[in-house]
């Protein structure tokens, strides 16, 4: 096989007939979801642009106590546009061209709330080690160029946009974190949430430019739900997933940015398992493309020196609290997924299958207040 | 298409073509496993008793400072062999018949640990919520006939076995517990775990029968590795899994009981999220087939009464810590599945990805006190 493969769901299509191909779809993905009928106009301009443009209906029963809370979300993948050798400014004011028109084709789409990729306005330089230029990139929440620009396009679209960046903390000695900007559809920073657990693994430590975020959980009112943001590789911690849950987010996002040969067949179980774990909506977002950086670095896998970090596989897609989930968008190509969900779906998924209420939080709080002390004993059971 | 789909992974295998099929598996199943060699009398033997017998092997990096800790572990799923109307001795004996004749060729293949399904020795009568005649197939862990029973093959062949069954406690008002026994080669007890989170979700409550679990999490130090039991329902709760691995399981069995129409879209990612979260093995067992009762009962769905529970759907499987799974056994046979690991990955995996060293638990035991507390104010940021 030549090249990337585009998307593991198009060949599922591609080679199985129905029905089986309905069966298989139902153990590996869920109920069936509903297909969105989207303005001729926008699916014209994205192909005119260059970008994917899928969109999916997730259900709930209606009920007689509640009206619908019916919202329309998107996500948005993308490569960077200009080389990594441009300056920091042309660099980033393209990606801003880009995501704006994206963001405008959104809008068209009805979309209420969009969450774009982790570092979104930038390479994912991280790999590089190297400090400059790309700690130029980061920018104050309450007044850099990019989340003025967001906080424009918010107003403008009546639109929550969530723009996970790398924050300059003036007012905290100039250090940098990784965080993501809620931008209220008022056209005002609702707030910021940063990452909670960072890697030290294969290419790169992150933590050579950030440290742990220390903004806890917090989950935003909207005015179309209440929403959460796990920044990439908080994914693969269980607990940080669910503290959103139990300050009580219906959608949570898990802005990323992973390549293949590390994490891909990890991507399609991490965000669903906490949507089903947590009666939550939960949206997976990956970067695409190979980003070729101007030095040389290495990775400590015993592998010769190279100039990029490998192939981000996007995959970006939606997942519901009853265990169904979108297809990926491609593995190779920019794209934006919209999901319509009703709000409704949270709670009746608590109802039927009850996780929240038999979660037994109280055991799990004086375990886990046991097991961080130093002298702690795990509950070892030997022989005789 | 007519009848139960017999595997997801055979379907696949089917139609498309390599590589294309190479990099399917790559990105839903992980890592390619090896396949074992496993004795031809053996798979004769299974052949004749008309079950199904498939092996597959995790490998890890060779070290210098430890010898490879290489473990052949199995899981059984089956169905029942009488019918629900057969007394209570008859069915369970011919269960630890045909379980007696899967396990020898267990013993024949090299099997070092063993794990059972659900309540196994016994249909799973929950969803009738009848107390007669069910409540008599508890039985006490000291010394009821299929402890008894398991002991003896334990001993003979040298194996670990994982015996999952509704224990009748003698020693405390004869009330009733969903148990796992764990039973040393040495043919001894060496202890038990009780479910943790019982459901009642769908055709049944199971607190009709018993309570939550008060042996918390412990971990079993055997000769052949440390392994822990998450029972059933317990698989969905992401802290339950937690405190096994932080108490050191190397291998984490979820014996279960569940249908397609309620869990089959989950079946394949809880278990796998767990291994990844956890960086350990663990091993998904169902029950296959359909159980008819005598009476008819109502599932409070709005549907008619009804005498079965629905289709279990098998598809027992293992998955490890670096987020390679094997295919599952049928989903309409009996099987015996078989995974040989080298337990050394665990650490491997904890080194490389760091999921352990980033898990911050010191956050999550404050943040899960607090949350506990019945006057707890969400941390939910709202617009001003």
């Amino acid at each position: 096989m030549a090249g990337e493969l585009e998307s593991i769901e198009k060949l599922l299509e591609n080679y199985i007939p129905s029905p089986e191909l309905a069966e298989v779809r139902r153990i590996l993905y869920g109920k069936e979801l509903r297909k969105l009928s989207l303005p001729q106009s926008a699916l014209d301009v994205a192909k005119q642009r260059e970008f994917q443009l899928e969109s999916y209906g997730f259900d709930a029963a209606k009920e007689t106590t509640r009206t619908a809370r019916i919202v329309r979300v998107g996500a948005i993948q993308n490569k960077i546009v200009e080389p990594t050798t441009a300056p920091i400014t042309v660099q980033r004011e393209a990606l801003e061209k880009r995501i704006s028109e994206i963001i405008e084709v959104a809008a068209e789409c009805g979309v209420n709330i969009i969450c774009l990729q982790e570092a979104w306005n930038m390479p994912f330089a991280f790999c590089t080690r190297e400090k400059q230029p790309w700690c130029e990139f980061a920018e104050s929440i309450e007044n850099g160029p990019t989340t003025s620009l967001m906080k424009k396009l918010a107003k403008k679209y009546n639109m929550v946009i969530i723009s996970p960046i790398l924050e300059r903390d003036e007012q905290h000695g100039d250090v940098l974190a990784n965080t993501a900007v809620v931008i209220s559809n008022t056209g005002e920073v609702l707030g910021k949430s940063r990452k909670n657990h960072i890697p030290r693994v294969g290419d790169f430590n992150e933590s050579t430019y950030y440290m742990e975020g220390d903004t806890g959980h917090p989950v935003f009112q909207t005015q179309f739900g209440r929403i959460a943001i796990n920044i990439c590789y908080g994914r693969h911690h269980p607990p940080n997933w669910m503290m959103y849950g139990i300050n009580g987010a219906e959608i949570v996002f898990n802005p990323s940015a992973t390549v293949g040969a590390l994490s891909e067949p990890l991507w399609s179980i991490e965000a669903r398992n906490a949507a089903i774990a947590n009666s939550y909506f939960t949206c997976g977002i990956n970067r695409v493309g190979t980003e070729e950086f101007p030095n040389e670095f290495t990775s400590a896998d015993g592998k010769p020196a190279h100039k990029d970090f490998g192939h981000f596989y996007g995959s970006s897609y939606f997942a519901g609290p009853d265990g169904s989930r979108t297809p990926g968008l491609s593995r190779t190509q920019d794209g934006l997924i919209i999901a319509e969900m009703d709000l409704n779906l949270c709670r009746q998924v608590k109802d039927k299958w009850g996780f929240r209420m038999t979660q037994r939080l109280d055991m799990y709080a004086k375990e886990l207040t046991e097991a961080v002390k130093p002298d702690y004993q795990p509950n070892i059971i030997k022989e005789n």
